[in-house]
């Protein structure tokens, strides 16, 4: 397998964590943001959507959207509960994590870190994305609060997905990570998980 | 079951389509943007992310986001593909969908037709809503292009969840749908699909 992946972001990280969870070995082809690789990449068909991660399987089937191979590599492992419903409780985060979390969370830390993206770094809109990601952040914190996992009673997509961007969020996003003790809990929970690989491991 | 549902919303239509499509029922509660009936529902803690759609089961329990909620009435129909990895495709539609597609194809239609929106839709977001949107629907295109179904051989919740948003995007959104043939026989063949139900139906 080859991932084509962007070494500083969280969509891509999911990934990378998942397969060293799993124990799992992909050829990592390192696409960042204003690269050849990732020029290269683009016009060679690879990226479906234009947007690192995608999965290139043995067979040369090409699988974008960092969820869906998440779901894909996970299939069979402990990282999908077996009960249905939990499964669809495990999407619902998954969901939420590209169509809210990331708008927010990921978004004020790729306007502080990527030069190409400083320009749209307005006071105004840094100050939005603080106030809605704090929001977002409270409903994890919310849903943490006095469990281990985001769904059933073990670790599952839903926590690896949420990981990718939030484990930075304090650092690259300015976010106030000390409001949140129950999310700094699972934090630390999942990066106690065997084979765990950090951002730049 | 029960169905936190927002009339106006292709989020929350294409839960209706699923539940149409597979010929089931759902006491619907409707709730749209600035109603009490939303704010009733926000109070009521029904609404765990604070929007709809959300599904709530004869038990009590509740399931929010729209991909979800259509992953967990699919379960075991035709709408979701047998072979894992055309599964693992249609994951990739959805997140897409939620993550690039409805950020500027409902995005813009919503800024055009919600009042409260409205202060929103300035010349310059509207034209680079209008820019992005099309290269969203370009990338349907050119997947359709001479097939019937995003994914497979047969019609899956990747099309359910993209004609959410898609089937209006030319009315409310202002997008040129002429130029996208393959996508118009593709809104056809759903809307032809037996049980089909219109977002007013």
């Amino acid at each position: 397998m080859k991932l084509y992946s962007m070494p500083s972001s969280g969509n891509s990280y999911k990934v990378r964590l998942l397969l060293a969870l799993l124990g799992r070995e992909a050829e990592i082809i390192d696409t960042e943001y204003q690269t050849d690789s990732l020029a290269e990449a683009k016009t060679s068909g690879q990226l479906p959507f234009g947007k690192a991660p995608v999965l290139v399987l043995e067979d040369g089937r090409v699988l974008p959207e960092s969820n869906a191979i998440l779901s894909w590599l996970a299939e069979g492992s402990r990282f999908i509960p077996e009960d249905p419903f939990l499964r669809a409780e495990m999407l619902s985060w998954m969901f939420w994590e590209q169509n809210q979390h990331e708008g927010s969370v990921a978004v004020r830390a790729a306007l502080l870190t990527y030069p190409h993206r400083r320009s749209q770094a307005t006071p105004e809109r840094l100050a939005e994305l603080l106030e809605r990601g704090h929001a977002h952040l409270l409903m994890m914190e919310n849903r943490l609060h006095g469990r281990d996992w985001l769904v059933g009673e073990a670790v599952s997509l839903a926590d690896i997905c949420l990981y990718g961007y939030t484990h930075t969020a304090g650092e690259k996003g300015g976010f106030e990570m000390q409001r949140f003790p129950a999310i700094n809990a699972w934090l630390a929970r999942i990066a106690a998980l065997p084979r765990y690989k950090g951002l730049d491991g």
